[in-house]
């Protein structure tokens, strides 16, 4: 008799699920937020510009999901591969269908297997995936100041909401 | 007969105790790396300070988990109650030492639990914790941009062991 119930678990492999794609409409409506012009040339300190913050994670979050249901092995490609934020954004909603679609083929008894994502990074697939999500919360955080360098208000960083939790 | 186990859970308690104090360490390292008078003064766009960012964590991360443990309802004590980086760094430890200390009651079946954090957020355990975690990310990197503004390399994001993942 399977006795794993949610009552038991710390947190569900749907309830993570909801958790991320919560953040990752965080994250849309932060890319939304910038002129279209800052977007691809503003930064502070010398760090990266938004354009290639972004491109860092929808290299991370779509490809890495399906690297571990599939088993790839493919390096991270970070080039931008966008000119506009429109093409931006139509590639992370992408990345939400990616991660949609795979997630479900993520079954509870993997994410304590070991993995190498991108083939160069070790861990389990519990802790590879939180890494994506902290590292998005990460680099959307520095965006928040950008924004607010540039006079602009970022959205609530509360406002996550993707289901109940 | 107890059917839970690790491999059928996407994390475990003590995973999640150990990911977050890896984060902890991360932002402890942060705060050191400001100079002093920074830590106090500095901030872009009309954002907060190191100091007043550090004093939300501090109001949140020890006397989250003791509510969720004990049932208390007091509510956020933002006040910057340091003015040392020394002394924020002993109320950081003393938060770590908090947080360790009342993280073991916390069963698994409570997880799911609905709550009422500083008698004022609604959620689950895991989503008060998770938001506990997330915010503490959040405001770190804000600070990452703030010391690269200062010409300060900041810690690297990807070191956060604190134990085996």
């Amino acid at each position: 008799m399977e006795q794993t119930t949610t009552q038991q678990q710390v947190i569900t492999s749907q309830e993570l699920f909801k958790h991320w794609m919560g953040h990752r409409q965080l994250t849309r409506r932060v890319i939304e937020a910038f002129p279209e012009k800052d977007f691809f040339e503003f930064s502070i300190g010398g760090m990266r510009t938004p354009a290639a913050l972004i491109s860092e994670l929808l290299a991370i979050a779509g490809p890495g999901v399906k690297q571990i249901v599939t088993g790839g092995t493919e390096k991270l490609q970070e080039d931008l591969s966008f000119a506009t934020k429109a093409k931006a954004l139509e590639l992370w909603d992408k990345a939400d269908a990616d991660i949609t679609r795979y997630w479900p083929e993520i079954s509870n008894e993997r994410f304590h297997e070991r993995i190498v994502t991108f083939g160069q990074y070790e861990g389990s697939i519990w802790s590879s995936i939180f890494y994506f999500i902290d590292n998005e919360i990460h680099h959307r955080a520095q965006m928040y100041v950008y924004l607010r360098a540039l006079g602009v208000e970022p959205p609530a960083f509360w406002n996550r909401d993707f289901g109940d939790k």
